[in-house]
């Protein structure tokens, strides 16, 4: 059986135990995809390794000083749905699989409902994939699993990238709850693999600090708004894209909920133009999109956080609530913290920090693979 | 009126909106402690502060652009108490006011069951602190309040050093309840004011994810282990005092758990030769002292947090869950999940990050103001 053969620096990277070593840090690749052995110069074996030459990443670590198989991958099915079932989430609607936070490299799976929606990135894990959605159909009982194929990153890997369904039959349009609201998701074209559930459990907080007057900045399909609506008398969604709001007005109107306006608007602009009509927020929630996708743009990225985190405390009441999010990898902790302290700062407004939260425990962070860590959640009080 | 007047650089201080201002960075200070108007070298008034020309943080700011008068801090003790009842904390015990968090510098009130314990460290504040404890009286109706005055602060500020019950009767012992447990506070001379109430809900959180085998490092009067004890099938406290093990053996006994053990040790020595004998647990509290009291104690202070850290790592069983705190205000965020990324290496071991934590909410922290943020818990769960 052939192995992955670590040059030196690859060697410094497997100590350092981060689950990913690169092809330029390899001496020799098995030219066949799957899980091989990981060996240093002087042939020692090192531990196994989902390996695949033709991927940049080429070598995604399994085990040290332990062989792998596909039992292995098996059980660590079972030890994710283990600590899912654990969490016990307030929602029909979670992650159950999140790639190397769960030991399973590349590999995603989100429950919707009675669906599960896979992404894969790994072409020495596709090998296997189908004993693993055999433990998932096995344990959960979906009614159908979709692969959401259509992803870059597959390509790289030299896999399909046609979405497909891998059992059962899935949907266009699943209804979904979260603690007290429900809202439509597509698993064949939203975000994700159909919705942003790493912010279930900060949206479920926000709804129990909102009320009054409320504001909801890059809705998308209103799944912040949701939360706020049955608490704020009034509540403005603004998106860009009006398609997205339609979406958000559907869901309002499948909870009920009336008193909901959509401004469909660039949300720079949006903001700016309230702060001039003087109209005034107890609850915002600004949630925009990941502005430093590279790390090279994270000057830039910096700038644009901290103009809407500025025009969001200028639009708030004494004793108001902003909830901050950002989801750009590149932006640290600090880096945002020292963001909102800035904004604060040139809004002349002082906050209290209510909570400090991440991506929800079905997503969890592993100590030392800093990838694993994305979303920062700010929670702010208004003292003034 | 006279003013505290601001030099160039206390001018740049004033308006970062960091609520302290030094001596050495004023022009001229009233001779008069106690609430003054802030201007700067042209008279223009910024705002109000306590001024104290004899303490070394001489100008705590109150206001900006708005006059502030003893009515300015009976309204934040009223916005202070309002705020606790949002949190309805599960425990009769928590912090009624956070000082420079809760807009009243250098004042701090802990309720322990009906008796309040004050700390003020600000000469200025104290000519208003019977306006501000009447009311805590009228509102919270203690059965006693007891300044907690051995301090060196107050020497610094000119203030008396003698601690002085200050309404009602204030007993040597204070029976407290928080979530399951019940605990004994001696508010004279307990640390702090009488106990670590900033970890409470870290505690009850760890006594969630708590089984097995449980071990409780530097564990003072035991308040991690009572949360522990109740779920543990065994159960070994250490800490190097003697005095406060048996402070923490009265605490199981209050609760009725006997199956814990008492291990006057330092933990050094002791977690070391736990891993010699071969003994191996599923739920580890480690919450070491304030290592980094200075900055320049922080490198040592890693290395001793590092060591601790990796011990306790080594005497994980598989998926036993270890949450790790540290309480130096030196240590960052960062440094402290850098470190525990190295001994996690250093130990040979994988863990995913269950949740990351900082003080309860009692304890906010401002932005801004990076003196509030001191606490650090990480519960990670060994993934091998």
């Amino acid at each position: 059986m052939s192995s992955a053969v670590l040059s030196k620096r690859g060697l410094e990277r497997f100590k350092t135990r981060h689950p990913w070593v690169y092809r330029s840090d390899t001496l020799s690749l098995p030219r066949e995809v799957g899980i091989h052995p990981v060996e240093d110069d002087r042939g020692r074996v090192l531990g196994y390794a989902l390996v695949n030459a033709q991927s940049e990443i080429s070598v995604r670590v399994l085990t040290y000083w332990k062989e792998a198989s596909v039992d292995t991958l098996i059980e660590r099915v079972h030890a994710a749905l283990d600590y899912r079932e654990s969490l016990q989430p307030d929602a029909d609607s979670y992650r159950l699989i999140h790639a190397e936070a769960d030991e399973l490299p590349a590999l995603v799976v989100d429950k919707y409902q009675d669906y599960l929606v896979v992404q894969n990135g790994s072409a020495a894990l596709e090998i296997y994939l189908d004993d693993l959605l055999q433990v998932l159909i096995d344990r959960v009982q979906p009614r159908g699993i979709l692969g959401r194929f259509e992803n870059k990153n597959r390509e790289l890997e030299g896999l399909s990238t046609e979405n497909v369904v891998l059992y059962g039959e899935v949907p266009e349009t699943i209804e979904c709850r979260e603690a007290d609201v429900r809202y439509l998701v597509n698993p064949y074209t939203g975000q994700k693999t159909g919705a942003f559930l790493d912010q279930r459990e900060n949206r479920t907080l926000l709804g129990q600090h909102a009320r009054g007057n409320g504001l909801d900045v890059f809705s998308y399909h209103g799944s912040f708004a949701l939360h706020l609506a049955g608490k704020c008398d009034a509540l403005e969604c603004i998106d860009v894209s009006e398609e997205a709001l339609k979406r958000a007005e559907e869901n309002m109107q499948l909870n009920g909920f009336h008193h909901v306006t959509f401004t469909v608007a660039n949300a720079f602009d949006r903001l700016r133009e309230l702060e001039r009509s003087g109209i005034r927020f107890d609850t915002i929630s600004l949630d925009p999109p990941a502005f430093a996708k590279r790390r090279k743009d994270l000057e830039a990225a910096y700038g644009a956080y901290k103009e809407l985190n500025l025009r969001c405390m200028k639009l708030l009441n004494p004793g108001g609530v902003l909830a901050s999010s950002s989801c750009s990898f590149h932006v640290s902790d600090s880096d945002f913290y020292e963001m909102l302290g800035d904004a604060a700062r040139d809004a002349g407004r002082r906050f209290r920090i209510l909570d400090r939260r991440t991506q929800a425990p079905d997503h969890p962070e592993m100590l030392g693979v800093p990838e694993t860590r994305y979303l920062k959640f700010a929670l702010l009080q208004a003292m003034d």
